[in-house]
């Protein structure tokens, strides 16, 4: 992997990852000439005991784009600068303009409830330079070559004293909101162990304490026992519909054996990580024949500075669709009170997508 | 409060509430006429610790009505039976025909996960006899009559030993998946406190310990004190956007003194409660003059035999709209991680509904 680092002119990092050395690439651009004051804040839920960010200032995106503007391609003409230049970069990844949360961060205003700077970061991952490809489309090599992107990040980032938990994920599709076809996915850097993860924490550190072993392996290791909902199985990772999937399409993907974070990944796991997406994402295009829109998370271990023999690394991938034309909306249930109901087996799930060859090495 | 209850010829129960003596009823009607064998059951999620709930044979809605059958709308051609019979009822409560957790659940599948069966009960509230009108559009009497309804549900579902949590909720406009435009709402009733009331719990609980005294009355009375984010506030009950709200127009409803089901509300806090329930959305249809969709959830106390000081009623009100024609879509940072993050400060959403002025009793 090859890395290069640069500044915008607005004071934000670009980092350049390439599988070939890189070479002639320009200064880095940026649409925006001025540095942006990044000031949000986190209050406490008093209910639920959980932060929330407040960044009022994304509301005031005052930069108005003609229709055809791509903010992630690279700039032709630097009378209107893109985010990025040009050059043989196959991965970037920059500073979010518009951050939910900031390193920055220092003004907490007056509230009745607890209050903190919001501190943290929000990049952004430009899985490529061709705004008509997918992460599905992309070969194994470059697929490989962004999980090392997640695992630089996770590090960088997670070397900071302030951040305990790196979330690289991806929104897809205009079904779960995203208006920038442009393949890319995002990171989110927290100073704190966010809710979600923080329950899993917690979970995986009693099985871990009680049996010695992780709560995902030895669900992993019933999976390819059980062999019914299996997308894929190479010698060192697996791609499976969970026997207790809360969403029809849902897919983990996961090393077999623990892995902590990215950072932990040897180049054979790493190979076939790369190869499990590819083939589950794959498979989700081929299912209706147009791009599948999903929400795709990585859960690593917290960046806390403690050991967490309990976390093991994997991909939660939640598809808005329940079948070709009817989408699941999450509603008083699942939203207030936390209870997924499904309509469908993940074993008749799973078998729509295991019917489904695909080549990914084609 | 006037009450007959029935059975529909498939078995489901009927439920007819009214302000007036019931009169001229006719008999129950249903779309159905076989029993159906309902049958959900529960896996455990094993990185969540929570149950999910499968209902497969919601898949096998047979029934295909022509496009202008209304199933809430009473019966009016005996030959194409409705939901309802005719009568003078005002609000009726039916059990759903596919629910997702039932009674009669026996069947646990083998698997991996840990199983269960799907007991519990999806009771259907349907509103008003006027599929043109809305919550919002009804007298304050008779949103009255719908607190007393849920309070009749709550002691009825409550009393039985299986159930040990009681949620009504209000899924609002085809933004949040409504299909069914006929005014109307749910009620869960689950075999444990479902995970985001058992998380409101715990902390509600650590806090009277503490304190001896509620956490939501201690808040609502920082909110009244500080009076910024108020929309209503009579002498019995309060209605806010909340100093830490997740949703840009999210809105609190309760009473102010606590009160730990819709059984405890005495008729002072109840009709209190309705004038504030209907201030509240009678301001949201009138934001941007159209029907404002979102969900509602009333949380009070578990219906688990043990009592609940700690548990104040109330409701919690989510939108998902951030600005007139902007949704505002949960994707990664949300689901993923449980970390809201908010464009709007509460103070500028809570102005915007308070410059709109209501006439409650018009």
């Amino acid at each position: 992997m090859h890395v290069l680092a640069l500044t915008k002119p607005d004071g934000r990092a670009l980092t350049l990852y390439a599988q070939a050395p890189l070479q002639g690439i320009a200064d880095a651009p940026s649409p925006f000439q001025e540095p942006l004051g990044r000031s949000p804040h986190l209050r406490r839920h008093p209910l639920r005991g959980e932060w929330i960010t407040y960044a009022a200032y994304r509301q005031d995106r005052t930069f108005l784009p003609p229709p055809e503007y791509n903010p992630l391609a690279v700039t032709v003409d630097p009378r209107l600068p893109t985010e990025l230049p040009q050059g043989n970069w196959d991965i970037a990844v920059f500073d979010n303009r518009f951050p939910s949360l900031s390193l920055d961060a220092d003004e907490v205003p007056e509230s009745i409830v607890d209050t903190a700077p919001g501190t943290g970061k929000c990049e952004v991952v430009v899985f490529a330079q061709d705004r008509l490809t997918s992460l599905s489309r992309l070969p194994v090599a470059h697929i490989d070559l962004l999980l090392q992107v997640w695992a630089d990040r996770t590090a960088e980032l997670g070397a900071i004293d302030s951040i305990h938990y790196v979330l690289p994920f991806e929104n897809r599709g205009a079904e779960v909101g995203v208006t920038l076809h442009h393949p890319h996915g995002q990171i989110y850097a927290y100073p704190t162990v966010p809710p979600v993860p923080a329950r899993m924490q917690e979970i995986a550190s009693a099985h871990y304490e009680a049996n010695g072993r992780g709560v995902l392996q030895d669900h992993i290791a019933k999976e390819i026992e059980d062999g019914q909902r299996i997308l894929y199985l190479g010698e060192h990772a697996v791609a499976f519909v969970p026997a207790a999937a809360r969403y029809p399409y849902e897919v983990w993907i996961a090393t077999i054996a623990p892995v902590a974070t990215f950072c932990d990944l040897d180049e054979a796991q790493r190979v076939d990580l790369a190869r499990a997406l590819k083939t589950v994402l794959m498979k989700y295009d081929a299912l209706w024949d147009r791009p599948f829109p999903y929400l795709m998370a990585w859960y690593q271990a917290p960046t806390d500075g403690r050991p967490h023999p309990e976390s093991h690394l994997h991909a939660e991938i939640y598809p808005p669709y329940r079948t070709r034309d009817r989408l699941k909306y999450l509603a008083g249930t699942e939203i207030a009170a936390g209870w997924f109901a499904m309509d469908a087996l993940p074993e008749d799930k799973a078998q729509e997508l295991q019917r489904i060859d695909v080549d990914i090495d084609s």
